[in-house]
């Protein structure tokens, strides 16, 4: 699928996925979109737990309301370091590392005909990372930063309205007259 | 170009832009895929400011020593606010928001012939940031979060090697047996 039509047609999806399992196959294919991203001195900060077992899956999505999460049929939880090393004059960019892996393997999920949702401030509130954590038996150096749920839409939904270029991009100087 | 070659083969050029410009419509292209990027709570709050006057190129291109940086023939320079706006319990997504604006258009970059790389931790020292801030009129309130130089590589480069998947990625269990 052309990467401007994937640009273009990725959106945020938090309605209900229909009972079509996403395989393993597919799983594989859109972590390795995310392995291929940037990372700050190629440190790859980034780790990655698919969950498609459907009793994990059920303990984390009933934590939520949202049809997306109650219902996805694999979720990729994007992990990170609690304390990130300082890999450049005092600065570590494991969240701009994460950031970048996500919306690769979301460009993915969409090409290969599924939905997904950035989840990640849901995430940093009421201990759920940690919970989270807990049922992946993740160690408590890391945490889960950002979770994707997967699945087929059941609904059409097309991307949120963005603000037109000229309300955020100028040439030259900020804010300058077209 | 196809999502998954364009992801495969996106890659950090530091090397030689030729003295092929790039053009505009291009240029609007690219910043255009950074704008359909997600953003928390769709708050959309990178703005990018597009550089391809030659003074201006000329006077942040001397102030690093690496080629793509010193013979690009545009930038996009991606602004946050200093303090970002709290917009779910107390947190704010704009370096998330940031990034994956960066991938799309690193991307786009790559789809439409280019190269780029992705200038970061280097803006946060030694003031370069509100330097660059200045040189294009930025108000006291923003910054030059992330800086891409743009132009036709003169050199072939490959992505740079990643971890394979069996040491990034695991199923339901972190760090389990395959």
């Amino acid at each position: 699928m052309d990467i401007f039509k994937v640009i273009n047609t990725r959106h945020s999806y938090r309605g209900e996925f229909t009972d079509e399992p996403v395989g393993r196959a597919d799983l594989v294919k859109i972590v390795n979109a995310g392995i291929c991203a940037p990372s700050g001195k190629n440190c790859q900060t980034t780790e990655f737990v698919i969950v498609d077992d459907r009793e994990k899956l059920q303990s984390i999505g009933s934590m939520h309301t949202m049809p997306a999460m109650r219902t996805a049929k694999a979720m990729i939880l994007c992990i990170i370091p609690y304390k990130p090393e300082a890999v450049y004059e005092g600065h570590s960019f494991a969240v701009e590392d994460c950031s970048a892996a996500v919306e690769n393997m979301f460009l993915a999920i969409t090409a290969l005909g599924y939905a997904s949702v950035w989840i990640d401030g849901w995430l940093r509130v009421c201990d759920r990372a940690r919970m989270i954590g807990d049922i992946i038996g993740l160690c408590a150096d890391k945490k889960v930063r950002v979770l994707l749920p997967i699945g087929v839409p059941s609904d059409k939904i097309t991307q949120a309205e963005k603000k037109p270029f000229i309300e955020r991009c100028w040439f030259n100087m900020y804010r300058s007259e077209p």
